[in-house]
């Protein structure tokens, strides 16, 4: 298959925007992607929403995009995965161009959440997980990931006060971030003052949802050469891996065994190693999917995931910078939109334009989209060169 | 791309399955798939469905029906368009296979409706019109068809009884298919007294929804060659398109565009005309949409649609057999499933494997899955080789 490049990024700020339709903010992400681009249209469209059915009463995203932007006749289709929709769509543009289906395609992640309040959006969070084994107990998503974290905690002897570097580190790299939702620095203070929601996940454990959207140009590499001035960002690696939908059902609760698959698949395709990831988009739903997602991308062993916060490694300055532009925890967790913002934002790092927030030399960056408790996992690695 | 082939189908019985789930009805199918594949596992899933989180509040279909067929570690996702689901599911398995991504996949499109029941799945349909300005104005799906019929049969000079064909070989035919919801011949006289819904749409114009699953395994199609024995079943053409997702932004609602566009692209993939099509299993969600389909691909002039079901050249015998497993109108309408058993039986007809029904020398058939009112179309030619 062929090399293939991101010509254009667009993405809205993340809120609670009663005054703005599914369809604005979908729009608004696409059309700023065409722009950044330089095109007026592509080929193809793939859109990644999770709740729109639920929450807005519209299906077939695919078409209903694909008409507010003025692609007609041409592909388009929604692809879901839960939280982990956005990068799935991205992948499928990706295999689209890659493949010589089409020759330039949009990827669009969209969620809008602020249209059902309270109670309703985390039942319909919940229809990610498992619904006759988890949900049938009552069970939510917080819940869920408390369970998780309880274990992990028992495990290996941290205490709550220790995943605060990652909410931390997250809040103080939104402050720069225009679209991200939670633009304020936390204390260590805070953190351990913040109420509990599901012990031992406190609120700022937790990561908001939001209402936003993301989206990506993709094009063949070669066709980016011959646009002088422009930062070429190729995709070297793309890579989807499932795990069982309900967490009971695995092996080891604590490890990502689908994380782990497509980020070892995604360094074989790339001809990396985690040593040399640059920055580092993980899905920090929850600051305990922060550690386990360190730890099945090779960055730590196993329960040790923790360490990484507590030595400052995951700042702009560390080892390994992640969360850069505030991940799910400060920038907002959109959640089918939420895969889209990472590759867009591992793609602002190496095209050099986070301001406040840039890791020197970023050439290579990887992204973490999960869906569900860890079952739907795509990772993808972009270079510039 | 290298060429591809089914290698094995497998579907359930459509009906009111009280009795089985959701993952029942889709595990039965994908099993099956894959037992007649003579596999005991692929490298990828893709699964086609519309209603699930409106349904049985379920979401990330494709780790869910990856982990229950054991498919764990690989890529599982769903893709949503509409009515058009399955199709669209059985083409993002093409892309996989044909690009060399994968060595093998399944596609499933799955339904499970009658966990909710009348107005309910009345409004979850509704999800496949524009949320925002037609559905806020309370049109329902039937009721958008009717709109199209009523202005087809004013503009040509049709009269109601004269769409009766098409349920009535709809109906002829799944009295042969074991999998068929209705297996029961109608007349024209039963046709002309049942009841009317949405004027001038009566009950026998309309298809019924009900449970269903079906599901096809893709293989690279030099690997059948190595199976002596086996049927060879090839996809020679697949191509996906779009319209305005209302029908009021239709510049006429009389012509499915998308329809046409995407029959066209296969036609030219497949290096064939419709005079080549021996078998065409069309989307009859309603008996309009028989006869605009048999316009858009090129089987009858504008407005003439009509005339080929009088002349009988729709039946087993005829020019272009349609429906031949009962179509939408008697085999059922498990609405994200359909574009699947659309295929798989496409695919019985060139194994020669339908009895009472089978079309003498099919050798190529053409499958069309039409989401909303034609908003999103896929059409596939398969041909036995």
């Amino acid at each position: 298959m062929r090399q293939v490049a991101i010509l254009g990024i667009g993405q809205t700020a993340i809120g609670e925007h009663w005054d703005q339709s599914l369809r604005d903010i979908g729009g608004q992400a696409a059309l700023a992607a065409l722009q950044d681009a330089g095109l007026e249209q592509v080929q193809a469209l793939y859109v990644g929403n999770m709740l729109s059915p639920l929450v807005s009463g519209q299906n077939q995203l695919g078409a209903f995009f694909g008409d507010w932007i003025g692609l007609w006749q041409q592909e388009a289709v929604k692809v879901e995965a839960a939280c982990g929709s956005g990068a799935a769509a991205f992948r499928a543009a990706l295999m689209a161009v890659a493949s010589g289906e089409v020759d330039s395609a949009l990827a669009l992640g969209v969620e809008k959440m602020t249209d059902k309040a309270g109670h309703d959006v985390t039942a319909a969070l919940a229809t990610a997980a498992d619904g006759d084994y988890e949900v049938e107990q009552g069970v939510s998503f917080v819940g869920l990931n408390a369970l998780i974290m309880q274990r992990y905690m028992h495990e290996f002897g941290w205490k709550h006060g220790d995943f605060a570097p990652f909410s931390i580190n997250a809040h103080a790299n939104a402050v720069h971030n225009p679209f991200a939702r939670l633009r304020e620095k936390i204390s260590l203070e805070k953190f351990e003052r913040s109420a509990m929601i599901a012990t031992p996940i406190n609120l700022l454990d937790a990561s908001p949802v939001g209402d936003g959207a993301a989206a990506a140009v993709l094009v063949p590499a070669d066709r980016v050469n011959t646009l002088p001035g422009r930062p070429r960002v190729t995709v070297a690696a793309s890579a989807s891996a499932t795990d069982t939908i309900a967490v009971h059902s695995r092996k080891d609760p604590l490890v990502l065994a689908a994380a782990h698959a497509s980020a070892r698949r995604c360094y074989e395709m790339a001809g990396v190693t985690p040593d040399d990831i640059d920055v580092l988009e993980l899905h920090d739903a929850f600051s305990i999917m922060s550690a386990l997602s360190l730890e099945a991308c090779g960055f730590a062993e196993r329960g040790q995931g923790v360490r990484l916060g507590l030595d400052e490694a995951i700042t702009i300055k560390g080892r390994i910078p992640v969360c850069t532009r505030g991940g799910l925890k400060a920038r907002g967790h959109p959640v089918g939109a939420t895969g889209m913002y990472q590759i867009v934002e591992v793609a602002q790092q190496l095209r050099c334009e986070c301001d406040g927030t840039q890791v020197d030399g970023a050439a290579i960056g990887m992204a973490q989209n999960i869906g569900g408790s860890g079952a739907s996992v795509v990772t993808h690695i972009l270079a510039a060169n």
